[in-house]
């Protein structure tokens, strides 16, 4: 499709082994050499311009080089860029985790720092497990998590994961997972709808945690949506009742807001829709904005007392990552909590998801191949389907999902797929008018790829 | 011995939950709020200078809030502060790719980003195990790793660690890894010295790969220096007959540079003055000189060639972060790096060695307690001994260090020790002048602790 190659593309495939990717993939489709970014727009070295429809891998918020953010962070590169976070500190942090305290859900009281999402998941269950020892429940060694699940890839994270093409080669290498059935709006196995289901899948989990309570520390759940098996969206009773059954279980719930926090399906957090509070929140992503990796793991008072004692019985929970609390990325997080406070963020994004909705619901829902279009917050995803009727999936063989991305970069869209799932995730200062440029581009590009077909 | 406790103190105890801490411990010295830094040193809340002689935990290069480096960073977060790395790039990543292949050992010539050192690890460990099964090697399920060794604090990172106070209580979720008994200089069980031994203390691996070679992947090393154990200190002789083995057995060598690599121990990498290659050559910390978390696996083309393929035969490397190849870390790396190009930095890391440790050995080897004073490039440390003829340690129930630490703190030293090892491992940019201060310091601070005892 692309003949040229140019020099920096030739230079990047010397060297570089990018992720997520087959590599010989590249021969055909060369990396993409971005030059510069404004807003929701990515630029190229040949100047061509292309919507950032997944936000950088769900990274970015309010704009690529956003003004506010990317002054925040000079300022702070002048004044302390980092400094070691064992006994010391630094204002950055001290204030985003007072601001992150007050804003998530009631209870989560102690913020511990990490680098990335998957080490924020692997400090979690570490500290869920260590938690259990010291409470003498030492039969909990092991975790349940949901089929279709993704965590990160960190051999901890990725041993809760359930989504095959990450891990089934790594089998050798992980925990013994406990796994129950995740919930399946689409293919909802009781033929349920998730606006008035009573989340019966939740049996599922149930069924384990009836045979297996004693040995399991926590469950680990993406709230809402299971984001990278596919966009997968289920209602918030469902995460209501789990944490009915957390505590009738004596199980610790981990709730992985990475992909789904900061406003993403139109709450601030994904758990504030069911009103529960988790005993561990990771977040990572949004928390920067886009900018710079950093997460953190929220937890409770009563966790954080399980390690409180004199250091002789060695309690404390040893866990550090040499950049923990990376000033930098803390003054970062913290101007994109102020930017949601002064704009109003929250607001806005319901203005949007609603308008973005009823465009794509509109355009794609009475189509051939799409079994559905569905929308949480501002995270809209387009299910291809071989037979709408039987919502029979096309084999991942065909690549249908990555076709249709070649086809969309060409018209300058972004729109990177997870297999058959086409989704929007575009950073939340995207305008009516550009969501709508957004839809209408994915729009062509899938009826030139099936007219073609 | 700190009695007041000021505001914003009292605000980081309320919510931060620190690393590598037993926060008890902050009770009585509660947590110091760095201000700003500048060259060696960090300023507190209340104006006290620290010499940083550990560098923030290893990271910092070319002093704090050095002024090319924050000027890099600044200009790309205008450019471009991130994009997508899977199908994308950009100029940052690609040049520092094409440098890091350049300066590291011959036959590296593949770079795979990730966001810190234990997710680097867990890449390495990752690629070495599919690169076997895909080469069918199908028994090479395990890794083999060293008495002592620290490799990171992910679940899989922390598998191969050797050092128990991170790991014992986490035993049931680790890997099992084979172990061999790592090298002891200062303790040789052979009665050897580092500066003509043939590393006999290899035969304590050769027989694990007798035993064990079919089942094992890789093994991973700390190439000179192991850093958390307490700077344990080793001659390249045993890195040089450690690559015959593993090609002798067929098995991967992993070089975990993330503490030693760039020039910490005298060349630009420790594997340098073995002459080896070693499969995979883990970096970070030192990588973007103390700014932003960024690590890298470099690894060969045969490494490249085993996931090379065409997209329906799975053999891809499946790995990712949100971040992968942030442009804002790389960009800072660059300029890392051509700090070291243009100001000849290697050499004069020599000089200041020389001169370190000519004094310290000096001012520390000859005193009661002080079993010997090492150093390796910019690394010197000093091992306290309850009794200097048999080596005996200290209990570490007595926490030596953290006391003399303390002391030290008091005296504008940030010394943070290693049980009973202090050691020094500044920042390049420290002068003589202050090499001389350091290490008075840090004297006064022995002296003052073991007169008042
Ligand atoms: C829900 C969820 N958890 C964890 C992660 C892992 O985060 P990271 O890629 O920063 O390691 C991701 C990343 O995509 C995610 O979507
Ligand atoms: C040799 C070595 N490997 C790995 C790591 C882990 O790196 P990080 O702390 O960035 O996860 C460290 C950190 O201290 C280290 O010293």
């Amino acid at each position: 499709m692309i003949s040229m190659i140019s020099n920096l593309q030739k230079r990047d495939l010397q060297h570089v082994w990018h992720p997520c990717s087959q590599m010989k993939d590249y021969e055909d489709l060369p990396p993409i050499v971005i030059k510069s970014g404004k807003g929701i727009y990515l630029y190229d070295e040949n100047g061509k311009q292309y919507i950032d429809a997944v936000s950088s891998w769900w990274v970015n918020l309010f704009g690529h080089c956003n003004e506010r953010i990317s002054t925040a962070l000079v300022n702070q590169a002048f004044q302390l860029e980092h400094a070691i976070f064992a006994n010391f500190t630094h204002e950055p942090a001290i204030f985003l985790a007072e601001k992150l305290v007050k804003i998530t859900p009631n209870g989560l009281k102690k913020v511990f720092f990490a680098d990335n999402g998957s080490s924020a998941i692997e400090v979690a269950l570490k500290m869920s497990f260590q938690y259990h020892m010291q409470k003498d429940k030492r039969k909990k060694k092991r975790f349940l998590a949901l089929t279709d699940a993704y965590h990160g890839e960190t051999l901890g994270a990725l041993s809760v994961g359930g989504v095959g093409l990450y891990n089934d080669v790594f089998r050798p290498l992980l925990l013994d997972t406990e796994r129950a059935q995740g919930p399946d709006c689409f293919r909802c196995p009781f033929n349920d709808r998730p606006d008035h289901c009573s989340a019966p899948c939740l049996s599922f989990i149930e069924e384990k945690l009836e045979l297996y309570h004693e040995e399991i520390t926590a469950i680990i759940i993406e709230p809402l949506i299971q984001a990278a098996a596919g966009m997968k969206m289920y209602p918030p009773s469902y995460l209501k009742k789990l944490k009915e059954l957390c505590l009738q279980y004596d199980v610790h719930l981990i709730a992985d807001e990475i992909a789904v926090g900061f406003g993403r399906t139109g709450t601030m957090f994904a758990c504030e829709q069911a009103g529960i509070t988790p005993d561990f929140m990771c977040l990572s992503k949004g928390l920067t904005g886009g900018y710079l990796p950093l997460s953190v793991v929220l937890t409770t008072d009563d966790v954080y007392q399980a390690f409180y004692d004199d250091y002789h019985t060695m309690k404390a929970f040893l866990h550090s990552h040499s950049y923990t609390g990376n000033p930098l990325a803390c003054r970062v997080a913290l101007e994109v909590l102020q930017i949601f406070e002064e704009d109003d963020y929250i607001e806005q994004i319901r203005g949007k998801s609603t308008y973005m909705d009823k465009l794509a619901t509109g355009v794609f829902n009475h189509q051939a191949y799409v079994g559905e279009y569905r929308q949480t917050g501002m995270v809209g995803a387009i299910e291809l389907v071989k037979d709408k009727e039987t919502k029979e999936p096309f084999p991942s063989e065909e690549r249908i999902g990555y076709k249709i991305y070649q086809i969309a970069l060409e018209n300058g869209l972004l729109l990177r797929p997870l297999g058959n799932v086409l989704y929007f995730m575009p950073p939340y200062v995207i305008t009516k008018e550009e969501i709508k440029t957004m839809i209408e581009k994915t729009n062509k590009a899938i009826q030139e790829f099936f007219c073609t077909r």
